[in-house]
């Protein structure tokens, strides 16, 4: 049995978003399964003292004009948000919730529901209402996910899941591991490739 | 004709080392040839308010990691340098000097031979004597060279082409243009295939 990748992703992060729509197909592939692990990168910048890219400043334009143009050459839907970068930890704690009390297929299934409204039909996600929107959608109990992300549990079952990605070297999205081999960013998917067929 | 890519690279950046052994091959599969500038990033990134990436914390030892496997999966010779990054205004005004007094295809040359001697050969190219001996096993006359690097004029030269570049929105290396189209990194390669490909 091979190793699921592990896919740590911000659910405000363009390049993640990309990697979303396809990392699954790239893991099977290679007969691999990916485990989808969300995070918080807020926390890490400022643990590495950096800003977000897109206020980075020279390289900030440069960015918004990449993220769009690398969607666009990979014929992923895209339009820049408005918000950007938002807070995504109310989305982050319902994917969990959905994983620990649904499934995984459906937590994913979520997933592309949250990074779909937030990238490609200009919703924002850091509005609870719309998150919970997203999951009676899927005919998932709003109800039920409103309680569950105040939880204490809920809230540090994500926590623990940020410290243990920071403490893997994890420091940007999307951030893949295959086996132990650390890869940062949907431009290394082909350096994924490169790696498993050696 | 069709427009030469534009490629700006510091001396001193691995990912544009690895740009550097394929960008006329890129190039020319698109009809194209390429104007290769050189540049200097220090002052650049200060305007930034950015640090080497090596020297960012968390980040700078994946940095590491990917120079060599980036290097390793696309079969180009690396040898992490122990000082890094240095210095690379004498390698830069030298490439300059060697353009303007003999031909583009011997500083083309000339750039290869002091990448090479940095990421392959372990040589310290912030070394003046480095690189004027690498201009000599060329055939070169060096002491016409290391007389010219110190002429005011062509510091200028040097000067003017990172002001330019500053002012194209230039902010790392490699920084391709293709057409009036910017690409940053060794890793977009793939981008501009499929930019050029629409």
């Amino acid at each position: 049995m091979k190793t699921p990748f592990d896919f740590y992703f911000d659910f405000s992060s363009p390049y993640a978003y990309c990697a979303s729509t396809c990392i699954d197909d790239l893991a099977a592939e290679f007969g691999r399964t990916v485990r989808w692990r969300p995070i918080l990168l807020g926390p890490v910048f400022k643990q590495m003292g950096v800003l977000p890219v897109a206020q980075v400043p020279i390289k900030g334009g440069y960015a918004l004009h990449d993220f769009a143009r690398s969607a666009a050459l990979f014929n992923i839907p895209y339009v820049q948000p408005a918000q950007f970068p938002i807070s995504t930890v109310t989305a982050a704690r319902s994917m969990l919730w959905i994983e620990k009390n649904l499934d995984e297929a459906r937590a994913r299934q979520f997933a592309h529901a949250v990074y779909s409204a937030y990238f490609a039909k200009q919703k924002d996600i850091s509005n609870t209402d719309v998150v919970l929107a997203l999951a009676r959608d899927m005919g998932i109990n709003a109800d039920d996910l409103a309680t569950g992300i105040q939880q204490d549990s809920l809230k540090t079952a994500l926590k623990e899941q940020i410290e243990a990605a920071t403490a893997r070297g994890v420091f940007g999205a999307p951030f893949i591991f295959v086996d132990d081999e650390p890869f940062w960013g949907f431009d290394r998917f082909d350096h994924i490739r490169r790696w498993l067929r050696r």
